[in-house]
């Protein structure tokens, strides 16, 4: 019998994805629909709250045992306002009052948070963070998402953009970024950012195992290159492992820079498992320096692709607090 | 009339540096005695105390007007309890409750902090920031120092070694640091960096217009290298150009990770005014990215080498709110 259950939902393009979660992180129930996106955003806040309700009902609870509904989405995003400011995979959507059509719809208090930010949340408080008062996360995915909790708070940043390590620069004049920058480390250790190394790489006629799945037009994934690596492919095995020293180098200015306890390490990347967080440790351990040994625990992420929502709902048991 | 006063005290190998400060921010008096090296620990602890009762006497109040005393130390630290774990430049000191010590004598409250920290404090109150919430300083002076103010508090970190920014990678297998790491912004931007580089390069056999300086076994200083660089040398040029292009990558991770509303750039580089500044934001909006707005704004550093006894003296201000 369930008393009480925040509400946390990822707001992505194709899907809501929703959880009621409890006070101390346990995932009670979860379901996903269909983002309505050519119904703009007072059709997506209408099929929130028929989510939030479905997932009240599958705890046969009313709506008065709900404390709060947390939000994770793409930005950028004012956190202060409650706003959404604009975001890439919801066409259309313009300067959008999220925090206040929920509240007025669900009569319950909302939280908004950028997405990278909810996922780094949730692995503090239910995941590989937890116990813990801070924690760094990179999610290795499409780019390299970010969230920083310090002291059991999400670090915003006077423009609330904070924690966009993705686009720290680790090479001077490296490789060129959407961004506009050079040398992010996206370019070096996202998952989309290996494929495309590897693609390239086949493209100036380097031998490797991938070349027939490359040469054919079907995608290259993360999956595919470290399980290419793992055989033996120098190609492969060159990058993956230049992947793993760039996340090293990311580590060493995480630990400079947020002097936490842990570093996490999600997103499609981090399902190669300890293929990957070996690769990482074994070159952070060669980098790092010698003066003091105040080393985060690198570890990987726990809560897989759960981490955002489960996150989002964390944010709203912590604003009830 | 002063009614009361903090008094922040710079702990150096070769001086103690003291200021009383008011709670606005304003220098009162300051004053600076030789450390008692020799003498250890209790004798260094008997001269600040000295020192606090004649800036005291200075201002004609007595003991009772002492808000508190902030201490700004070399690190590593234990800020959290007040103990000075080791320091470099003071032989002998390992482990000493420097808080404790002090309290006991003075009988006022104490706070220890990284002295890098408290000059970042200290512009962070009373100078280049302000009035803001937020600050990143970066002190260019024998290595980079940093410090990092987050709505209004010094950020620590787990393991109290936060904000070493100097020591965060800038080119992955850069130039090589006494750290044990290779390519450390401080190799490339700190005023002993850039003398080191300069002489370097003359060894090398590159003609430069210091060359005789040198030659003759003088050291060379980033005020000259600067002086040369204005004056066209060739070689000094183009180091200063770099110093300014890494530290303008040193803006971008700062601005991608803290996201502040102000940099702040102090120390032997920062003499240099407007030559250092126009370099380093001329590099920024090249670098920068283009998908948001939220630049922070670079600004010179405002009290100079006093902003360590202000902050600390700021930061016993703080505690006793």
């Amino acid at each position: 019998m369930t008393s009480q259950a925040a509400i946390g939902i990822d707001l992505g393009g194709t899907n809501l994805k929703g959880a009621a979660v409890d006070a101390d992180g346990g995932l009670l129930a979860q379901h996903a629909i269909p983002t309505d996106l050519p119904g703009g955003p007072e059709a997506v806040v209408a099929g929130m709250v028929d989510l939030a309700d479905g997932l009240l009902n599958r705890l046969s609870v009313s709506r008065q045992a709900l404390v709060g509904l947390g939000v994770g989405s793409p930005g950028p995003l004012s956190i202060r306002e409650g706003r959404i400011i604009d975001a890439a995979n919801l066409p259309g959507w313009k300067d959008v009052p999220l925090r206040e059509l929920l509240r007025s719809k669900l009569g319950a208090p909302v939280v908004l948070e950028n997405d990278g930010n909810a996922a780094a949340y949730g692995e503090f408080w239910a995941g590989a963070g937890r116990g813990g008062a801070d924690l760094v996360m990179l999610t290795l995915g499409t780019g390299v998402g970010a969230g920083v909790i310090i002291d059991g708070a999400v670090l915003h940043g006077h423009f609330e953009n904070a924690a966009e390590l993705g686009h720290t620069v680790v090479a001077v004049d490296g490789l060129p970024c959407a961004c506009g920058q050079r040398g992010c480390l996206e370019q070096y250790c996202s998952a989309a950012g290996m494929a495309r190394r590897v693609c390239s790489a086949i493209d100036d006629g380097e031998p490797c195992a991938l070349s027939e799945v490359a040469g054919s037009g079907r995608t290259i994934d993360a999956a595919q290159v470290a399980q290419a690596a793992r055989s033996g492919d120098r190609l492969c095995s060159r990058l993956w492992d230049d992947a793993c020293r760039h996340l090293a180098v990311a580590c060493v200015n995480i630990q400079h820079t947020f002097n936490p306890a842990c570093v996490v390490l999600g997103g499609g990347m981090a399902e190669a498992g300890s293929f990957l967080l070996d690769g990482v440790t074994a070159h952070f351990a060669k980098q790092r320096w010698h003066l003091h040994e105040d080393f985060p625990t690198i570890k990987l992420a726990e809560l897989g692709y759960d981490a955002g929502v489960i996150g989002a709902a964390g944010l709203a048991w912590r604003a009830m607090r």
